[in-house]
């Protein structure tokens, strides 16, 4: 029987861009904040100061081979989680960010270049072998989405909804390889309904054996799972 | 019998700061450039526009973690190897480059927090596992490559002198286990002794079968291997 502080709770969302992570990170804020919990909201890329220059040089830096690319979102992710996860699932807190290496694996990886291996072991490098304890999937057909972007103003172009369509694709793919941690959640549904489905099982999350952070006992990765580990203590 | 064109060459200087790196990188590229050949002279940190904002961010960027540091010194590696010296090869041109990834291996892996294996993984997956066909280390005594540097004007801490000697150490180490690639030279010695090892290793390696560019043939490295290639052709 180990006697470890109760460890935080680390939790992602993913999806494609107008699946409606924003409003659904800011309830689930609440809800924990509600309930007494400090709760670190965060993002990637861009979760940290070096992280937001990193976006910038992403975002607009001209002609990025693509193992720079996923060399630079994993050299965000390893600053964001050293700078800002670990530290407060250390404190105790929970933290919620809106994108982490799923998304590398769902975008850069269906691409022409790079393997999902390839993008998935850089990042399992870069955090440490951290995974959150539960990853919600808002998943939604891309011209739903599209059209809440745009509100219904424009018509997607057939490139860009293949696109969509093989990220979305992709990511249902990643939630089906690990289905202990995803929630796969239907974005259609009005924001309530997504809401409800999300309420129920983070309250689950926080009661019993579940409030570990999901920090995992990977060997050979040294840096960060001897501090942080998964506690398996429950809250009761 | 393949019937490629005559690949480029591929050289690295690698040594502590104050060896004489950037003198003895203009004699070779002023050599070659006398023998007719175009020359590619270029460097890391910092070979690529990308490259330079990398250098600054890595230079001043604050409290940077050891794997985020190491993961953008790949990238910037894996940026100059796309940009530059990948399709300088191609062209059949002879590349110089001050520092790779040796260099990465001897400063960081030095450290306490990565491994040198770590690092090595990264750089080979960044670089599609380009090595030079050739690495001039320039080998000196860290007190006197200080007082070049600092023209004799100040002693040098011990606490420096001490993370100068261990790199010195992780040089030549890395030179002893790919005694086939390295060339060590002494460069306590003055420049012009240092200039002819030089010369006349840079002489033989224009030579028969040495005219290749390095790229070893590495499976499971799909990007770069599949259109540069180790030809094995004599330039006779």
């Amino acid at each position: 029987m180990t006697t470890h502080a109760p460890a935080g709770l680390f939790i992602s969302f993913e999806g494609v861009d107008g699946a409606g992570k924003t409003t659904q990170v800011e309830r689930l804020r609440d809800y924990f904040a509600g309930m007494g919990r400090n709760v670190v909201v965060t993002r990637e890329p861009g979760g940290t100061e070096l992280g937001v220059q990193l976006r910038t040089m992403l975002l607009h830096g001209g002609d990025i081979a693509p193992r720079t690319e996923a060399l630079l979102f994993a050299a965000d992710r390893a600053q964001h989680v050293a700078e800002i996860i670990v530290p407060a699932l250390e404190r105790g807190d929970i933290v919620i960010t809106d994108r982490y290496l799923d998304s590398s694996l769902a975008y850069q990886a269906g691409g022409r270049e790079l393997t999902v291996d390839d993008v998935r072991g850089l990042s399992m490098w870069a955090t440490g072998g951290l995974l959150p304890r539960r990853t919600y999937l808002l998943d939604v057909d891309p011209q739903v989405s599209h059209r809440r972007l745009t509100h219904g103003e424009d018509r997607m172009e057939s490139a860009g909804y293949d696109f969509q369509r093989r990220t979305r694709q992709e990511f249902l793919n990643l939630a089906r390889a690990d289905s202990a941690r995803f929630l796969v959640v239907d974005a259609s549904q009005g924001i309530e309904a997504v809401w409800n489905t999300i309420r129920n099982d983070a309250e689950q999350l926080l009661g019993g054996a579940a409030a570990s952070t999901g920090m995992p006992e990977i060997s050979g990765i040294p840096e960060i799972t001897g501090d942080v580990r998964q506690t398996g203590e429950h809250s009761s």
